[in-house]
């Protein structure tokens, strides 16, 4: 009989912003405070980790010197050992997508094989100019100066297009619009619904209820199609929403230590 | 001996915005003030308006009560008697887009052909959500629920492709970005440097020079395409650049009763 599969919520801490940076076209400048996390999903095929955060040091010296609050429990290595899991013992990162804070942890997974959609890799080396704050932790690339570090970086990555079950009950499925090569996931377990995270196909709950993107989009067209995918798919499998930076619902999320199963 | 060719400023009044209403993505709340006008071309071939500026009823009834500034002396058929012209002298409406405060004027032209892109037509008509706003004004549409004005207006509508000169020396460029089916218009004159209006394929100079898209777009990465095609379009013609809504350079511009020639 194989393990059981648990999902873990790693709070990874918070991002300042304002009402308009969140949501396209809103007129609003009210301040918000932005959660951030990632998913550690324990398989029996191996310890998945679904975005890693951003790295507070590379926002500051990259962004902003304020705006971003990240405790040292709320890194990626401190949340781990919550579980008795040490970052070398990731078996797979799957990024949504490369922007700073879904991907700033990568680089204490050094054992991981390193998974995003095809489209992605392209477009985060080579970004549009609306994106340069959003590609602006280039850690994981195969970019390095050290030759040797480049080619382990660019060993460990393998990139995917299409819907995808990486794992038996894990899918990843493709949501563009945000950025070109964007995924959710979807988790199967046990004891409860599915769990389907919308990443940043739509920040919040609000946003996919009344159909608005975030601010930060390459395609909004495609954007608002992924949304409506989400909807469909959480309908069709009766899957349980979870979004990526949302004020209200992230505070009912269960978090590590604790899991889903 | 031809008539030469004029081209004349008219001023259709502001809309109030925020910063981050205008430039993509910008942190910044602070208030502005966006001139909107319409530009008159008068021809050999006729007398032509490239865009018409926005409705001041349809403005407060569809979108805000406050915002907008216009005055009776700002109002189109106001604008063209000072160059003792009628609207129903107008021969040739052409829209750069059919956004609000570009097409408001577009009723009391009841004698021109109405010429847009035809990929602008069929967005207006099925428009995205996150475009409500701009494409409020349906006046203009061929959906009038008067069967006899209906079949008028879609008689008068003539929709283009491509890079067109649509008449000796009045350029229409694909600037699309903003809107799907956006073109901007530059005019060669006998006395002076070619005029390149770019309407909204950059809002001001800050945008072009910054290659900061407005908020409103539907595609970003034609976008700047765009933006890029119009400096090209610049240099290559020695083309003077006039911006849709630059607060500066607005006040600069030479405005009806005097023209361009």
């Amino acid at each position: 009989m194989t393990k059981p599969t648990k999902v873990v919520i790693l709070d990874g801490g918070a991002l300042s912003a304002r009402e308009h940076m969140v949501y396209w076209q809103s007129a609003s400048d009210a301040p918000m405070s932005l959660p951030v996390y990632s998913v550690l999903v324990m398989h029996a095929d191996g310890n998945f980790l679904f975005d890693t955060g951003f790295d507070l040091e590379k926002f500051r010296a990259n962004i902003s010197p304020q705006g971003a609050i990240q405790t040292p429990a709320q890194t990626l290595p401190q949340q781990l050992s919550l579980l008795g899991i040490a970052p070398k013992n990731i078996h797979t990162v799957v990024n949504s997508h490369y922007h700073f804070d879904h991907c700033g942890g990568n680089h204490f997974c050094s054992g991981a094989v390193n998974v995003c959609h095809k489209a992605e890799l392209a477009a985060a080396l080579d970004p549009q100019p609306f994106e340069s704050i959003g590609y602006s932790d280039r850690g994981f690339m195969p970019v390095d100066p050290d030759p040797k570090r480049q080619e382990d970086l660019a060993r460990r990555l393998q990139t995917i297009e299409g819907d995808q079950e990486i794992a038996k009950g894990v899918f990843l499925f493709e949501t563009p619009g945000h950025t070109l090569g964007h995924y959710s996931m979807m988790v199967r377990l046990s004891g409860r619904r599915p769990m389907l995270f919308t990443a940043d196909a739509s920040y919040t709950r609000r946003a996919l209820d009344t159909m608005v993107l975030s601010t930060a989009h390459i395609d909004p067209v495609r954007g608002i199609g992924s949304m409506r995918r989400l909807q469909s798919l959480a309908d069709e499998h009766d899957a349980e929403l979870f979004f990526p930076h949302d004020p209200e619902e992230y505070t009912n999320y269960l978090k590590a230590p604790g899991w889903y199963n």
